[in-house]
């Protein structure tokens, strides 16, 4: 998707909180413009775009008439309490609508007056999970998260022959997705302790994160065609912030042969807001593979997906225990490590003809990049649980405790484009549910 | 869920095709009455019972007032193009319901003049997929399955030491869920040949079939909180028949280490009628583990299940190629050789605090028997494709070719007791879309 108007770094709007000036490192500048769904107290839940401190309410200005065209359109489609119709709308109904509030909310629009009594104060909001998720679908995109963990298993042949070749992926649970902030019970379940010959039953004892990034599908397709990858990013809504959380105890005791079931779904956390793909264009960066790797299949494979098919999110993660004051970052990292891109998880999900549908959403899996202090889960930071991290009031955690808060923040900085950002995920652990 | 009036062999409907000294080896008699959701050309979908060669249309008895009390409002909740809301209901509503149906549909019933206008003739109706599916579960259930596929891997040591300890399952994709008769492209997709250096692309060369059931969940819970197995079948609303095709070939280069996906995930078939909980109480029979084999941990143990958790439904499947008149049986087995109970897979899948919601559907795993002729899958039936079945006509099948149609009947009989039936689930492969 091409540089537009929307980009432009130079643009500043009329609500002041979301200019640089007025405040430094904002996540939402009128460069940004991502959709969320939220309420008021005792107000129905609708869709809305943040600016600054604000929310431009979508259910306002459908109803007020703010709009024209395709942009009023995709509107009246984010009124309702998730944004699956705006979603299936296609980008160019999306891009209509960026166009048409990048315009109204710069600085000296003569659309300020309509636009101002649609803005609501993001403080005090809640939020819902923005679409009705119809799959989930996660994927380990990450090689080096793949490696890391595979060292643990396999020393000497760390990466499974397929990795290579196959964007792997399997189903997840759409269920127990919630909206940032979350607060999950610990779970229980079957672990076999080394060396035991009988399995144990309790709380799992090895809770972990994994840091993604949550990728929504606009449009789908019919069962039986496939999304060429031409075509796949068309498809693609946006991008969120995505904590699966993990229970490596009871992973290791069930997850063959079928893959990891009751160790990730008790939830998944998600940040409430979305970004555009059209909003992270400033982002892009070649996708690379390093000397000696094969090239990826035909239908895995474009000359726009080699240019410019990652894109270079800075990613952190943050621990805080019950005693310490703020969190401490513990990981810092970029998606634009991903040894896979969003355009070919698109292609292979679909090449079997499988049918995606609008609020459909992937994960990307752990984004770990290239060194050990850019792992995104507990289980590479800590080597198995055998070097426990250090947290900066001398306490240690090999796994999350009881009372743990982990917050995942993701932006996009360069020079010559304005700085955005995807807010925050956060998710805190209670203690599991009595026996 | 004990035996009433509704399970009474002696009973005969008005509705003469309903009686078996009508209709030898009906399925779908006074004592059976499922569920689906159906239209005739040019009107909408809407909930309906089974009876005999006809269906009750539920939207007409909620519309005519035929019934009262707790039947009504179940009839009211069904009336809608999809089954969500009656599954939400819970067993006491579907229970009044079948006992006011029950007893207008009897022979003398004075409720006939009241019921007869709401009566559609089955022949010429379509059917939807009975719910809307927010997640699928699949599980592996049979013991006898996951030995014979084990063997083809590991000769010596088949079974994994999880099996017999833990109701393995894995996500699924809803999605793709086409209720029957179905008709799909054969799928795409990456391969490894033998002693291939790179993988291939290409239609898939193993396409195969899994005899299942499906279980449909009715009332959920709430995420954190399980659902002990005392109380699990509570949440079951019945069962379906179901075919859940895989592509072996693009199975067996994917699975590592995150379980089947695209192999999967581009068809799974079930049939239009759900049988309830209710109606197969005559086919209870006890849950054994065999001598020397663990007992289930505590959360997947009670007395109830220990006497009635299992159920004796018989299974065929049948294979017909373009060539051949009509269909032949390749394997007759009962799903009362399953390994895990539908008790057991609710309360697993919930242990961790996991929340199901109404018009889950589970998967039971391919139903394979002890012996080898009992097997639900070609890669079994024919030793990974090494012995091809033989056909009546002299073909002979390894794995499915374009044209095949797969059907799958299910029934319960036994002396003192009225011979239920699932109807039937048919899927044909189309060839796969051109390159």
């Amino acid at each position: 998707m091409a540089l537009n108007e929307t980009h432009d770094p130079a643009l500043k709007s009329w609500v002041e909180s979301a200019n640089a000036s007025a405040n430094a490192g904002s996540d939402f500048p009128v460069q940004n413009l991502p959709f969320a769904v939220f309420r008021r107290p005792r107000e129905p839940f609708r869709g809305g775009v943040a600016i600054g401190d604000a929310i431009v309410d979508l259910a306002a200005v459908a109803e007020r008439g703010v709009c024209e065209g395709a942009a009023a359109r995709a509107a009246a489609a984010a009124a309702g309490d998730s944004l699956n119709a705006l979603m299936a709308l296609g980008p160019a109904t999306w891009s209509a609508l960026r166009l048409a509030l990048s315009r109204a909310l710069r600085e000296g629009s003569p659309m300020r007056e309509a636009l101002e009594p649609c803005l609501v104060p993001r403080a005090g909001v809640a939020y819902a999970v923005p679409a009705r998720i119809g799959d989930y679908t996660d994927f380990y995109t990450s090689v080096h998260h793949a490696t890391n963990i595979g060292r643990q298993f396999r020393p000497d042949n760390p990466l499974l022959p397929n990795y290579k070749w196959v964007p792997i992926g399997y189903h997840g649970r759409a269920s127990s997705i919630g909206v940032s902030p979350q607060a999950f019970r610990r779970p229980r379940g079957q672990t076999m302790p080394p060396g035991a010959s009988a399995p144990q039953f309790g709380p799992s004892q090895k809770l972990d994160i994994e840091l993604e990034l949550g990728v929504f599908i606009g449009r789908g397709n019919a069962l039986g065609e496939p999304i060429g990858i031409e075509e796949a990013e068309a498809h693609v809504f946006g991008l969120c912030l995505l904590n699966d959380w993990s229970a490596r105890d009871i992973q290791g005791w069930e997850y063959l042969p079928l893959g990891p079931f009751l160790s990730k779904n008790f939830a998944t956390t998600i940040s409430p807001w979305i970004v555009t793909l059209e909003a992270l264009a400033p982002y892009r960066v070649p996708f690379e593979r390093p000397e000696g790797d094969p090239q990826p299949l035909p239908y895995l494979d474009s000359e726009a997906n080699r240019q410019a098919g990652s894109l270079d999110v800075q990613l952190q993660v943050l621990l805080q225990t019950p005693s310490m004051r703020e969190p401490a970052s513990i990981c810092n990292t970029s998606y634009r490590h991903a040894y896979w891109t969003i355009a070919q998880m698109v292609a292979h999900h679909t090449v079997n003809g499988c049918n995606l549908q609008p609020g459909d959403l992937f994960g990307t899996g752990t984004l770990s990049g290239p060194t050990l202090d850019q792992a995104g889960a507990l289980i590479e930071l800590t080597q198995g649980g055998n070097q426990p991290i250090q947290l900066p009031d001398g306490q240690t955690r090999s796994w999350l405790l009881d009372g743990d808060a982990v917050t995942i923040r993701g932006w996009c900085e360069r020079p010559g484009a304005a700085r955005i950002g995807f807010g925050e995920c956060v998710g805190r652990v209670l203690p599991a549910i009595a026996a």
